[in-house]
């Protein structure tokens, strides 16, 4: 492995800045064996992406992914587009050798990401797709506590994420900033965008997820499109709740919506065990909540950890400032980066793999399916062989 | 209606205390038409029936639930038992022409209720259910602002109870105490003794609920019987999540469990409006979240409203102390009471009927067939003639 | 000690209420060895003490104090007067040997406050003064956890008592309701009426009080008379902030204003020790914050402690319902005079004694001449024998 | 002003790195007239500095700060040793014509204060103290709301800053990061390490503060060195509370520790007006919280204010991620900078200048000479000369 590792960015959206954000920042703060060396970024507008290159201190810029892909300098390339592009760019990149991170959800379809799996353990490329949450501290917390034993068996898993943002009839869909209500490019609402989140940060907790049964609803059903001005049927979901069952023999109840007035992006998550308890709020992430039924009768109650000691106890937190001092968003990324540097240079998946992440993608497709059959189904399971440590 | 209201209890449990704290606090806080007395109370120890008797003050006491009915001075009997015995007791008081008010769930099973609806209404008789929650005075506020038009379309009912006490295997069933355990003498576990409590508000929040899909398990499979010492298979559902759709279009999820180690009775809810949201929660019932889109937009947030205005504008709270001074749960039975004795003395149907209970326990029957048939069930419902206001 | 202990209530306001109510509803709670019967009220107004004599159940009323203190049948007067009647009404109920329950603060000054001391002193009668906040669970849960030894050496005690009810000029001062505002009835303003609450719960919870330096205000320097609709001086303190030292080497801070918008009665408290801090807030009474520095060390954070469980391990809750149901205000009352009730019965003092409340009296003195002189002061200690458990 | 900056960097303790971050990060997300460049880092341990560099992106390193005052090519010197130094180093800077940012507090007392002060003028040269709360964006729309009228009248401002990382006796004083313990070196303990925090942002919100009074303790009176090993006398204040009244007419109370237990950085105010409310807290930095009274009587409620919002009317937020996503405590550098930056570009000062900060400086001395004569002081007014917008 080079001291430098050179990056392609493909997509200059938000997603775009999270990266290169976390990119520039993650040697400063964590000791990765290599540092980013931002090499070229594709947008499909030249001035746009001559000006992202600029202000980020990309190298060069292009509007023609194949050029990231086909660039033999190019080491790893960060795929930040609209989803039914992913497998297309995912697979190319695999094939030409590259180390692969994916923004989630991993593609449009099951089907796809099989494909794209297939792509990346043929070519025996490191890949990973970009289910930060995992790596907020609390959320890695919550991980960790779990496996340590304390929850004891598990009985519920519940988590929501919700937003507000669709409301208004006027919002179009397709276009910048609101292709993820389209579809065609999107694949699904809320279930790939935000249940996705929750699958993903679930299974790694509590293991796999069996059956569900959905109920899915779009609330508004015409919008103007953002391009073309024609007003078309809306294709998503735009909000998607759903019952399953875990392996492990707890159950679970998944809410996601954009039409939840009054929270922008509410994820939360409650773990119930036998011995203890776990709640968790994006609103607020550097804290968790714990319940231990192992306190002294008359003092037990949820206590609120503020997660940002520095003593080394706090999963990434050694690395930042001092206690009491939170971190937001965007550091998820840079952990998130550093977990997939070291993990290249040891040679080790680093989970969310593509594989990991294709069972997301199964769960997500059996929870439309269901939805739309209005009837309980089973997660086919066949090609799980999970790297969550 | 005379000045005073001979009251009869019949069972001296948990809630025999609750009513009977209600019955004897009414008329000092509230302007009621007649002032109860407490005539005489049944419980089948005779010891413990004396006791209850002296603390309480009633008059007299009986182990005999046919002489309260039969006592031709008693106006209200009080239905406190569990409940296997509501329909019995109810239907029998009814034909003896008295007034009833009955402890939750209506019934066993729809059938059972139809049977008591059937009796009120042929008797003429004042009836009631005590789904206390409704006249905690932020659940009341809630149903006052939907009322006014506040959170226009809605989009999204959201109810969980949780709580913790039987997570231990060592909890008996049967017995005193424990009899919720029993399926023979509960009816069912979860769903009729909390997830009751949720359909009852949301029903009265948001109309009613025409098809579910419920998910239900038995965690702990066998207990012991408190009072045989005989280990059974347990018959009731530890856990029920339920999705819902609403006759307005909006989506319904609830859950209870008695499996979410910290919770005691954590009874939530939130529903999302177009224009605004509302949230509550019984560990602190005594506040109410509001979010307002109308708000200015830099100054939106969630409100935490201490509903504890003595100003006239909170419902109920111009009764008790002065502003920020919190009531508790038992002021909800006050409340209940006192409607109930207005109502009595107008002639109008006190809401929740026995008919509008049995919308909720259709319901209820509904979710258990739906978890046991893993399928969507459509809520029948022919009986619905709501008296909700 | 007779099976019934004969009540004379002296004052029918919101206090008398809030006694009447506790007096009434005692002995179905606690296992008192009297149960109270409520003999006399006497109120200013004839019309109103007779409805208020129908409505709570006492068995006559009148207008002169004098009958109730002169009553041979009375055992115990209730003083609900505004401040500047406790000591005349107090010290002849002594000398009449009465038992006496006085709303706080206990006089107008220390000079008052120690002549009402002699009188029960010498009389040898059953005293007490209302500081009911000392008897909310939580609050008494803090004290049994200080008495522990569970904070280790004490740092900190910090209190504020926040109101916003007389920020408008239109509020009037004297009369009903608002003779709160007229320091000729008051004798002081937020530092008797609210301040008293925070001292004497800290020195209940940490020991006296050595030397303060306060600081007082008066925002609306002129009000209408409610009476004489004459415009006069305000003569009270509208807020009131001192520092302190504590006799165990803590510093304290206290601060109390009625013009603190948003804050209807936010009593708060946190104490912070060496190893572990607490603290309390009355607008959610039924929680107590507790931080135990002995937690395993990525796990520490604030636990929020919902002080409902009737298992006997939270003060007095095992009287009222099931966990998870909170109690409220009023239910400090009952607790107390169910504690009084008890200690008649054995004998002994029942803390906040009028010897207690003179300490408190004497803090609030100290303060209020040190903001006056704007200078530290210390507190003369001679008078103490504090009977606090 | 050149398109780059070129930035001298003098301390890399944990200040030296927020500055650094903040450095690389302002021109992505900002729209600065110009790039800083880090030129070169002083540190006293020549390893350690050259480490610090190549983590960083420093240009080149040295053990003497004179180097970096000396080379023509750094435009602007950041201060972040300890404060016994920022004088000689600030006045050096000044006189060479440099640009600087200085960490605060701005200097040991008030003379030396004075002294800088002098200089900067003098030199004409742009100046900054690191009074970086200020610009989170929940504090900073707290100024803006304040600004705008809607608190009306102010009648109390409230500012805690608590931390308990000094309670144990085996903390050492002087030292690497235990030089805050040594009076010596940080000139004050809590006063001038956290109060000055407090005081900056409420004399930014609320005016200047005339009168002093305060109280001061060390709790644990003697230490070990940290490098010599010596147990000395320990000549900081350990906790520092004070009363003030505003020019405007409210009261100010102030209290700060570092023996709170369960704190680690609770920096918390609370400013009460006459139609409004608002509190904050750095715990959760991204929230304010805000009583209106104009709200409508039954739902005025604290609002809870998710400062997240990208629509351009959260202070900063719209140059960070979507609404819901919190930024943490390093982004308050990077708008401290991105401020500095345009304001040198304009000539204009940005507030807290080296004058503005003398105005804290001023008020910490009269605290603690208040503390120590055991009296009220009043701040001396003559040099304030105030640039706060």
């Amino acid at each position: 492995m080079p001291e430098k590792l050179k990056v392609g960015l493909i997509g200059y959206g938000f997603m775009g800045r999270t990266h290169s954000n976390a990119l520039r920042a993650v040697s400063q703060f964590f000791d990765v064996p290599c540092k980013p060396e931002l090499k070229l970024v594709c947008g499909r507008n030249g001035d746009a992406a001559a000006k992202f290159a600029r202000r980020w201190g990309y190298a060069s810029h292009t509007t023609d992914w194949k050029e990231v892909i086909g660039d033999p300098d190019v080491d790893l390339v960060v795929i930040c587009v609209p989803n039914h592009l992913h497998a297309e760019i995912a697979i190319a990149a695999a094939r030409a050798g590259k180390a692969i991170l994916c923004e989630k959800p991993l593609a449009l379809n099951t089907d796809q990401g099989r494909e794209m799996v297939a792509a990346v353990e043929q070519a025996g490329v490191p890949n990973m797709v970009s289910f930060n949450y995992r790596r907020v501290p609390a959320v890695a917390l919550a991980k960790a506590l779990i496996g340590e034993g304390r929850l004891g068996r598990i009985f519920h898993y519940r988590a929501n994420f919700l937003q507000d943002w669709t409301i208004s009839p006027e919002v179009p869909q397709g276009g910048i900033g609101t292709w993820r209500l389209d579809a065609r490019i999107a694949g699904s609402g809320v279930t790939g965008d935000l249940l996705a989140h929750c699958i993903d940060a679930a299974t790694w907790h509590n293991g796999p997820i069996t059956s569900v049964c959905g109920m899915t609803e779009t609330f508004v059903k015409e919008r103007r499109h953002a391009e073309t001005d024609q007003v078309e049927r809306v294709g998503i979901d735009d909000a998607c709740t759903f019952l399953c069952r875990f392996e492990n023999g707890s159950l679970g109840n998944f809410e996601s919506t954009r039409y939840a007035r009054g929270h922008k992006a509410l994820y939360t998550f409650e773990i119930n065990g036998e011995k203890a308890s776990i709640c968790w709020d994006l609103h607020d992430l550097h804290r968790l909540g714990w319940f231990d039924h192992g306190d002294e009768g008359k003092l037990r109650g949820w206590r609120s950890i503020h997660v940002t000691d520095n003593g080394g106890e706090h999963p990434y937190m050694n690395r930042w400032w001092v206690p009491g001092l939170q971190i937001g968003y965007a550091e998820s990324f840079v952990h998130q980066i550093a977990d997939f540097l070291v993990a290249m240079k040891s040679g080790e998946p680093c989970s969310p793999t593509f594989r990991d992440a294709l069972e997301t993608q199964k769960v997500c497709d059996a929870v439309l399916r269901s939805a739309g059959e209005y009837r309980w189904i089973t997660v086919q399971g066949e090609d799980r062989k999970s790297t969550a440590g």
